[in-house]
């Protein structure tokens, strides 16, 4: 297997785009990454478009090759992949996969979803897609519901509270705060937070990630199609990992746990030959407060039980032991679905070149880690920089 | 690169199944497709699944991740992969690139669409899904369109005529007839083609595959997995290309050719070291009769501009030069979208075994041609039966 190699990088604001088509916000993100990556287009052999609802959400689908063609990248393979909240994750394995094997010298990789130009009914019905409709269905439960039954066992279990809950809030709107990609980034306090309107018991406004509108895009190579630039930063995938596990919440033998996550996590491990510990900070996939807590320690980075407690005591923050959504995450920095796993690649891109906004000082290893569904699709990516 | 062997195949018929769920019916193709292929569920290493619209159908997303649970394979990257009507094809190159790279053993692909639930309007505005909608969508045309004026081209340029596209509809109607899996063979006369109902000038009813629910599946593997029955067949992926070309009627130089196709196929020649005069069937992608005769030029089995004389002389038919759909194609068979690639890989697996209830006798070598929108994604595979 050949070590693959980021070679160019580049990502809309995410947020509103509704003067924006589609196919405009991700040819915007993916010309970025060609540019900066400074790879000729003939040698890009492969487009890989994560997306999750455009079909529904745009009548659009076949995006891959339209967003290739009005890129100038003629003739080659261009396959859009679907995993729910987990595309954009899926899209860079596959990415990674093509250059790995030979088959390519460099790929591109786009994520893209655009959701504030529909209503909330309509936004919910797409983001239900996203179930078994067939066998959890009948139970009207929206992710909202999943993941405050998460909240409710999860505090009976671990103690964990509203003001643990917070905690993550407050730390990923305030990273938000200083992205300038984020959506919605916050100075917010433990009052406005449990004073926020009721969204689905106890989840209340702001534990849940926002709709939006954007793109990120990555090319990935190998070592020598690089810049000398990109060839000093040395930034490579030292592991991709993805797994899936029941699509049905009602077969989760605990609510407080992805199996999906806590496999990719093990196997992403074995491919770095890293630790937990050894991880700088994480991109991890807090579509609600509590999933970041679950997540966090589904990915060992925190003792099982203990995400709550470690966020409320910074453990968690800029300064904790693990840094967790320098970004904002999904809550702060945005959640355009199929966007979102490639957008924690830039994110942890910029960390590792140390030039991001909200820089986590002397990073050099980052994770990923992007969630589809009720957790039926994870991604777990590792990326480092050379020695 | 490891050789890719075909373990396992399975197909419902195509046709009428709006007594089946979308994922019910993907598990029965599947289901069949691992059965036959002995091989133990724990050593399949990943799912891909061809779809085009159950999101904008069906209200579901993640059907590779659903399927995948409901057939007992846990924690294996499961990824729907869409390129419109070429899904299928596509799903099956990722399925054969994951063996080939030495990732997988074995893996499931799966090709599934439903569509006979749903209105005429709603499915009109579904395939539309798969157009450059904001290029080519203010022209208003529709799939039906496109190939009525690439029929009007094609009749100028080369002096096709009603009779020599109707003998396309006659063969593959007639091959139909004889497939048990085909929605809808019938013993039809040019009198009776010539007289069914106006659908867009100059395509009439006949001429166009109708809507279909459906599903395929197979199962490839490295050589060793096979049971010693497979390993006897020995059928093996000689050649696995895709491709894109425009999205855009709008920019195509000539409205009787698509460059993916005539791409893919020379990858696929040039990979399996073969001829057009090597293949002893095809299974191509008429999704109008027209098509057809465009996609057999394209591929190289009959000279430019010779696809409707061709037709009509016999010379693509059960004892012709080349045999095209013996199947019956997606004219008579049935375009269950999604499903469709995989679908005619099902078929020529049945004819490289001789067991296809429309034989072609002595059949060694077999292609299959998937072709999407207005040729925004094609694959071409070549299928052999080693020595």
């Amino acid at each position: 297997m050949n070590a693959v190699y980021v070679a160019g990088a580049g990502s809309t604001r995410f947020g509103r785009h509704t003067d924006m088509t589609i196919e405009a916000l991700a040819v915007d993100a993916a010309a970025r990454a060609i540019v900066e990556s400074g790879i000729d287009r003939s040698r890009i052999g492969a487009v890989y478009l994560g997306n999750f609802v455009s079909g529904p959400l745009n009548g659009k689908e076949v995006l891959a090759g339209i967003v290739a063609e009005r890129l100038g990248l003629h003739g080659i393979p261009c396959t859009k992949v679907e995993g729910a909240c987990a595309s954009g994750g899926i899209a860079f394995r596959h990415a990674c996969m093509a250059v790995a094997s030979g088959m390519c010298d460099a790929v591109l990789v786009v994520g893209v979803e655009t959701m504030m130009h529909a209503s909330t009914p309509e936004i919910t019905s797409a983001l239900n897609c996203a179930m078994d409709n067939e066998n959890d269905g009948p139970s009207g439960l929206t992710f909202p519901g999943v993941f405050g039954l998460a909240w409710r066992v999860h505090a009976q279990k671990y103690g964990t509270t509203r003001e643990d809950i917070a905690a993550v809030i407050i730390k990923n709107k305030a990273n938000g705060l200083k992205n300038p990609l984020a959506q919605m980034g916050a100075d917010l306090t433990q009052a406005q937070i449990a004073s926020s309107v009721m969204i689905a018991d106890p989840l209340q406004l702001f534990d849940c990630c926002p709709p939006s509108d954007g793109a990120a895009a990555v090319v990935v190579s190998r070592r020598e199609l690089l810049t000398d630039k990109a060839r000093q930063q040395g930034i490579r995938v030292l592991a991709s990992a993805q797994t899936s596990g029941s699509a049905r919440i009602s077969q989760h033998p605990d609510l407080c746990s992805f199996d999906a996550t806590v496999l990719a996590a093990q196997q992403a491990y074995a491919q770095s030959g890293l630790q937990a510990t050894d991880i700088d900070l994480v991109e991890l996939h807090d579509c609600f407060s509590i999933a970041e807590i679950i997540d966090s320690e589904d990915l060992g980075l925190v003792p099982r039980g203990q995400g709550g407690h470690w966020a409320a005591e910074g453990r968690t923050g800029m300064q904790g032991d693990t840094v967790i959504n320098p970004s904002g995450g999904l809550l702060a920095k945005g959640h355009p679905v199929g966007a979102t796993g490639v957008g924690q690649i830039y994110e942890v891109i910029q960390q590792l070149r140390g030039e991001h906004a909200n820089q986590v000082k002397g990073a050099r290893t980052g994770m990923t880690h992007n969630l589809g569904g009720v957790g039926v699709a994870c991604t777990v990516h590792i990326l480092g920089a050379d020695a």
